[in-house]
């Protein structure tokens, strides 16, 4: 029977034996650490660490683990997570009309790729706009939006999110622009693709914009989403080469595959712990 | 014995028989086609060409291919251009202390991977600079500048050019913004290379923009000068992985190399006559 | 209303002429050249092309055309194909139990990237295995195999192939190595994908071969099916970067993103007639 | 003033306890850790780590580290290595008459980019073969090699290394192989460079091999020498595309771009102490 692993991810100002505190902790804890990885940032002198471990004389109860940790942390002045890694994150998919994040998405989920536990997607479009997919018992959710109903919709994805028990938020080409007030709710747990390399081609439609500009490499950016639209934490970026011949309609259908893989690559990576926010910025433990 | 090839390369307003004509034309004054690649850009309706060929039964007269061309270029309305690829066009490189590119072309021409003939190498800083250069007797000119011996300097350097008869001018890293008038001057054959994927991080310190903003890719791209800096045609662009751990520092060795091949790539691309100007962007036969 | 295109694809030995032939044939039936790719194998001496072209003034009978083309070909000893770009060809889909290319293509073809018209999707696990696909009225055939059967399987998959008019085979992770009687049959138009960069890693599980190797890349190549297996003519390939933390499960989960993305471009290239023989070898005009 | 770096490299079979034992050492000894990776091989359950330390408040005395590491090492049974990273290594470069991975190996090391003290160039061509180089002073040997003198030659190179103190030899596109008796003597610390995407194309001739085959990309793999030819541990690969109109010769020039910038990754983690050994794998942290 394998062992319970268990994933720690804590940040704080760097200072001397952070690490000896933590593993000796774990190891009288009775927990043998399976991979860690730790970063200074130099800039901010802050000091981050992931560590995964096991316990293979039997699990401690979390509670205990907990309390031991929480000490250190207030020590340290750490922010930490610890979770099981067996505990799959609830995850919201909020999608418009094109599905091809979506699809990706479910489809990785099925084959065990994804280890999450999908909530609900969510769409401003009907269920029909998805009848190909099989969406396996995920409720579904229609919730359309305008100008003047944005405020009321809004709302009802946030009781959704609370009554879900949703961990993490996907907007998996939502299309749609997230209030500020509802940004700072989700903060740092709400993954949005951005169909361009940022910072370059900010804004509406991208791939014209990538065009018209006549790049030879277009790109994809999955961020965390904040209030400033398109300045989000990046968490991960793609890029795939064109050329003159290519149309903007090539670039959209290029730029399908790079948003797919960006997307679901930075999604198991939150999934998995491995991305801690520094600032406007992110450490991911690869 | 090889036959002499040509390259022609031309652009017009797209309408039937074009190819029809200038392949006829080719094959009765004995040419054969070793190479052809096209384009209709449907935005613009504009047609593009490469056609490299050779003379299997001995060349006919470089000036009888001209008269030739001439008539089937002004029935189409053809900017065009015929170049014998054994002549190597005369090339001035420009750089400033970072030496990287400049190394890296002299080393590429010096084992003839660059088709090209320089003409002279001009820095603003003195010889003593590329001490470990041997630049095997191409003319080295120290031409500092200064805000105010600007004007003086670039009077001088397209004096150099005219002498010379420099054909391509290579910004190697040169740092030194060109004046409207000399990117006038030098439209359509002057290549930068600007350090980072644009049109993100354009301006001074790129690096340390990309560092900023924490993205997880940098790039460089090879472009045409214009007066509007870093918003010539796009020439080349490449990229490579980059994580939270790499410091500015590790940028700049990074992007070092990115820019390196880069500019050598576009550089070769210019000397085998397969870039071709389409208004703000470039056509690109691989 | 747009013209209908046709895409014609050559190839014969090189002599002088042949384009000039050809472009004026095609100018004077009132066609328009819309984008033409040629090469010339200097080693086999043999002359490729690819010509897309329209018909601005009204199409001619396709008849026409092709009783026009036929003398060419028989002054230059050409094999060549002329397709209506409007007709979709007839595509069979072979699987076994890793359904990721079958979803990836499925999903592709609903969304319009691959124009073709799928005429069955075989397999040797039954409908069951695929619950969660919707295979939009794709006729699905489970057509089970043992080694005792394996002659009467490949002879109902050939009478598929005749019954539906089935054009191009996809092995989409089929799993099962054709006898060369099958693979003389469909020679030149059945695509392969192997999960490994050939030449590297042959045979079954290429993944766990380069995991044990220890490589720092793994890859997949889509190929033309012969008699002599995984020696086929390559039609695309394409890696990604991997590290010693990857497990050989990390690995195949990697590898099933390259899978699907070279194999679909490969069959994207294939519908578009991108792809000619060229021996052992293959011309791709991208 | 900077305080001193030390770097600490170990490996070992994996038990609870180590990463804890480590860090509360280094942690009594006045140490901060500024970077640390770790990773535990399921397969051979081995454990390996990298630590990067300095001393805020005075280096202690490295003889006093290394005494009280020893002590931990013989408890886990532990390999390690400790450097002062100030201390540049000893390399040692053999080169045949192709120079591109010498010209660019030297570039890097004059501006900084590889820590290293060049100990020797020595060659099978003489010193008129590099006669465009700036070896700044590096001592040069020609020890030309016939099959008859191998041996000697050898035997040359070997007390070469040893006068010179030599820590890691370079084979910077040698084009000799080894002794099996050299590749023993030089084990886990001769580089090479093989002009391939290992395991494909082993010998003579690769890019010749993948011409022939018509693979759609090349590369390159830098790997430790052993007496098994093109099967030591491999440290770094890469590739690049290439097409149906490249020549072997356009093969071998991208090729130079591969293989310079592969040995130059791959040596520049050696030197900063990146690699371990694994069997006939490499851990090697980024």
């Amino acid at each position: 029977m394998p062992a319970t692993q268990h994933v720690l991810t804590l940040s704080c100002p760097n200072r001397p034996g952070i690490v000896s505190a933590v593993s000796t902790f774990l190891f009288e804890a009775g927990a043998n650490i399976a991979e860690a990885q730790q970063y200074d940032d130099p800039e901010t002198t802050r000091f981050f660490a992931r560590i995964v471990f096991d316990h293979p004389a039997g699990a401690p109860e979390e509670a205990t683990l907990r309390a031991g940790l929480l000490l250190i942390a207030e020590r340290f002045g750490m922010a930490w997570q610890l979770r099981n890694l067996a505990e799959r994150p609830r995850v919201m998919l909020l999608v418009s009309k094109f599905d091809h994040c979506l699809a990706d998405i479910l489809y990785r989920w099925r084959i065990g790729e994804l280890p999450m536990a999908p909530a609900a997607i969510v769409s401003n479009h009907p269920r029909e706009t998805f009848a190909h997919h099989d969406f396996e018992g995920v409720p579904f959710h229609h919730l359309p939006v305008t100008k003047t109903t944005k405020m009321e919709q809004e709302a009802a994805i946030w009781s959704l999110v609370q009554e879900t028990g949703t961990e993490i938020v996907v907007l998996a080409r939502y299309m749609q622009v997230l209030s500020d007030g509802l940004a700072a709710k989700l903060a740092g747990r709400c993954i949005n693709i951005h169909h361009s390399f940022l910072p370059g081609f900010k804004g509406a439609r991208p791939y014209h914009q990538a065009h018209a500009r006549g790049v030879k490499l277009i790109g994809a950016t999955a961020h965390f989403v904040t209030a400033d639209l398109d300045e989000g934490p990046i968490i991960e970026q793609d890029v795939e080469r064109v050329t003159h011949r290519d149309s903007p309609d090539d670039l959209v259908r290029n730029g399908r595959d790079i948003e797919r893989r960006v997307l679901s690559r930075a999604l198991r990576w939150v999934l998995e712990s491995r991305v801690i926010l520094n600032g406007s910025k992110t450490v991911v433990f690869s």
